[in-house]
């Protein structure tokens, strides 16, 4: 069955939570509050036969007595009770069923039978199942957090699935520090029905999604989930992690997501093939959406550094080297125009180091030949736009008037050339836009966070220039998977 | 000339600052500055024939007319200047000068002879020189911070050289973010004279230190550097980070760091052979500081997992077998004893999976058993001590009383579980102790920051697994260089 409208089940106008609970600590409360709290923007109506109110809101003895027509049904009832209930979502022409209820495939051979027939009694219906064994959907466009943690994502582009909800939600609170939110997630869960390939599928389709994240531990059919990214990949990125990479990883993954592990594994090469972006770490994933959600995707590997630091610099151009990007040299005009603008010792390469200045930034002007040269597809900036020192003062300093005065006007003197340093953000995403390249913003230290930057300047920054680099490298895969005319 | 005493450089009781200036900006300035502001403990005396006072302390024409010893003395005159004052140095029998002044051996053929002027000059005196071209030096032991930066590190048990004083302030700055303490740090600059062997045999010496960290571009004498690595890496850990380890990066290096670069690369295979726990990425010097001073080393490769989610045990135990660390399943008694734990569907291997509850926390006993069982050196605890989940709510939700009443009421409850992980903390800290082993826990979200954590309770914490065990893995080449007899 082809399912590549969801859009009831992600936008639905309202929702039924079967099994809502009265008692705090059960899920059928702790969802059903999260959607409350959450705002949600459609209607709720919790399902009990045994309670009158819920929340505050009217409760009902079963689906079918809910006056209003239901988009989307959660349900939390313990696996053996839940057959007979799927009956009356049936009649109720409920087109999807989140079973947050574990205890199926992955709990052994009565969970795989029970399985089937939840799958076999939902199918007679039309009704399409989420899980069973995921901890719910979320979707910024209508503020749904049909979640079993407490969890509020940041609102974003980025959007979803994956095969644990515990990555997944780990996934989202990072995004949460690092700046990059989400539109649209599911945890697919045993994947008894819909699976990783309809989620794909329409995420590709969904206008407010731009990027495609995927946590996968295995596939039921490598062919068509290969398939189906191989077309998707074309237009929109598609990023994934791999859990089970390993035999105890993948011994693992057989223990909590059931039938699917076990199943022929998909490969490494097989994934990159079919226009996959695989990264191995976790937080990689985010900061590779962070990257294509917001940065316009360079048109080939080659780098210009600029930093404030040699060694710095010498870092960097390791580890692009490393990851396969080129860090060419700067063509003779550049270096005649920079030697206007640096001390005669200057490097005359690329990365270009700006020998510590404090005040009378070069900067902004070499960053901005170095961005509009087309002889780079990326730019790196080590310490742009953040304050190349720090005042700090150890709090048991005593001194004569003179060392305390001083003291005071050095504060106020970093304090100025920090409001330099943002205009030197804002160049920065100005740059982005004129030249069409990303350009990233690498600081230890900054009077911004990094969330802060990327929300108030949408720039991509990161701590370390080694995540710099990873994000290239991915940005510059995607760059050669849309330019292959067929691979 | 061996120089492994270097006890008045790095605790001098007198200093003196040559090119003491009084203008906010000049290095001169903002050096003395920030050995005011750190509270040094012993004596400053500002050196400028032009000046009266500085920063409100008595000025000296030259080092001769300081009524006092001089132990060390700092140099900011411009490299042609120089030499005279050298020999001024030599006869008031200053045993170190640090020569901030850059435009030597880094800046060309002319600086590359001035160099040997400076330091062939010095050593006639028996003066020794830290430099040129250095950001200078930094103890916390007195409180010395005669550093370009305006940093404060953390104070701690970490020493380190570095050939950028660049790579070094971000290591610092880095360390300052994750909780990670300095007690010495030295910008070594062109090593005209003192090099990086001298500054490690010292390091090697000091009762304060327990992790030597170094950030090389090169050696003039590879040979040396590694007899000395090998030596001292059985005393203490040594951790490395290498500038110029491909042909971009190893030009870029050239162009600052002067003389060094260009000679004999020492190879990586060279690095591990004498004892050189070497990594990849910039943070990752800093989370290996952080584990090898405050954890104990493992006595083998064999780590235990415990998550409170399936996908993420999934990705930690892939992360160790990929890193050459062995994830053992369990022995029987211990499934038996946990069993009566966790709900009978629970995984029974390694990674342990908690199963999502939110009261009645099963991590404290597992975490137990798990450090405590002899078929594992380490242990991995994936959401111990953090709250799961967080209590967070749209700003924009209204509703009826009973929805606002249990939201109040869940925010309390809330707490309480924030504060029973509280508790799994300090358990982590006491399993530490007892068991010998590292216990490293990974949370993305918590109450505290990992910094926090760090100092509230000496437990090495990070937000990602694979830092976590790209450190264990570390730990564990540096197990097996300590019990290497001999190679």
């Amino acid at each position: 069955m082809s399912a590549s409208n969801l859009d009831s089940l992600f936008n639905p106008q309202s929702i039924a939570m079967i099994g809502a609970s009265a008692t705090p600590g059960k899920w059928g409360n702790i969802i059903l509050l999260n959607i409350l709290k959450g705002n949600f923007q459609g209607k709720v109506y919790p399902v009990n036969p045994k309670a009158d109110k819920i929340l505050g809101l009217q409760c009902f003895t079963s689906v079918i007595d809910i006056p209003d027509k239901v988009d989307m049904a959660l349900i939390t009832t313990p696996a053996q009770y839940i057959l007979p209930l799927i009956e009356e979502c049936g009649a109720k022409k409920i087109p999807y069923l989140v079973v947050i209820t574990s205890n199926f495939s992955e709990a052994g051979d009565a969970g795989v039978k029970l399985e089937a027939e939840l799958v076999a009694k939902a199918a007679e219906y039309g009704i399409r199942i989420v899980g069973p064994n995921t901890m719910g959907v979320y979707s910024a466009q209508s503020q749904l957090h049909a979640l079993m943690p407490m969890l509020m994502p940041l609102k974003g582009s980025v959007s979803m699935f994956s095969q644990s909800g515990n990555v997944g939600v780990q996934m989202m609170d990072y995004g949460q520090k690092e700046g990059v939110g989400f539109e649209k997630f599911v945890s697919s869960g045993n994947e008894g029905d819909l699976s990783s390939v309809d989620y794909m599928r329409y995420f590709a389709k969904d206008d407010e999604t731009k990027v495609i994240l995927g946590y996968v531990e295995g596939v039921e059919s490598g062919r068509d989930f290969l398939a189906a990214v191989k077309q998707i990949s074309r237009i929109k990125p598609i990023v994934m992690l791999k859990g089970g990479r390993t035999e105890v990883g993948a011994r693992a993954a057989a223990s909590h997501t059931g039938s699917l592990a076990g199943t022929r594994a998909v490969n490494r090469a097989a994934f990159r093939q079919a226009g996959i972006l695989e990264v191995q770490g976790s937080l990689e994933l985010i900061d590779c959406a962070k990257a294509l959600a917001n940065y316009p995707i360079p048109k080939g590997n080659r780098v210009g550094i600029v930093t404030r630091g040699g060694g710095w610099g010498v870092l960097t151009a390791d580890s692009c080297e490393e990851a396969g990007l080129v860090v060419p040299p700067l063509p003779e005009d550049m270096i005649r125009h920079i030697d206007t603008l640096l001390p005669d010792y200057w490097n005359r390469g690329n990365p270009i180091d700006l020998v510590a200045t404090v005040a009378n930034d070069p900067m902004p002007e070499i960053l901005g030949l170095l961005a509009e040269w087309d002889g780079v597809d990326a730019v790196i900036a080590l310490g742009a736009g953040f304050r190349a020192f720090q005042f700090e003062c150890s709090d048991e300093v005593a001194g004569p008037p003179e060392l305390l005065k001083v003291m005071s006007s050095m504060k106020n003197f970093f304090q100025q050339v920090a409001e330099g340093r943002d205009s030197t953000l804002q160049l920065i995403a100005d740059l982005v836009k004129k030249t069409g390249k990303p350009i990233i913003s690498v600081s230890t230290g900054s009077q911004y966070s990094h969330k802060e930057i990327m929300e108030s300047y949408k720039i991509v920054s990161f701590p370390t220039p080694e995540r710099a680099v990873k994000v290239l490298k991915t940005m510059y895969e995607y760059h050669q998977i849309i330019n292959t005319r067929d691979n």
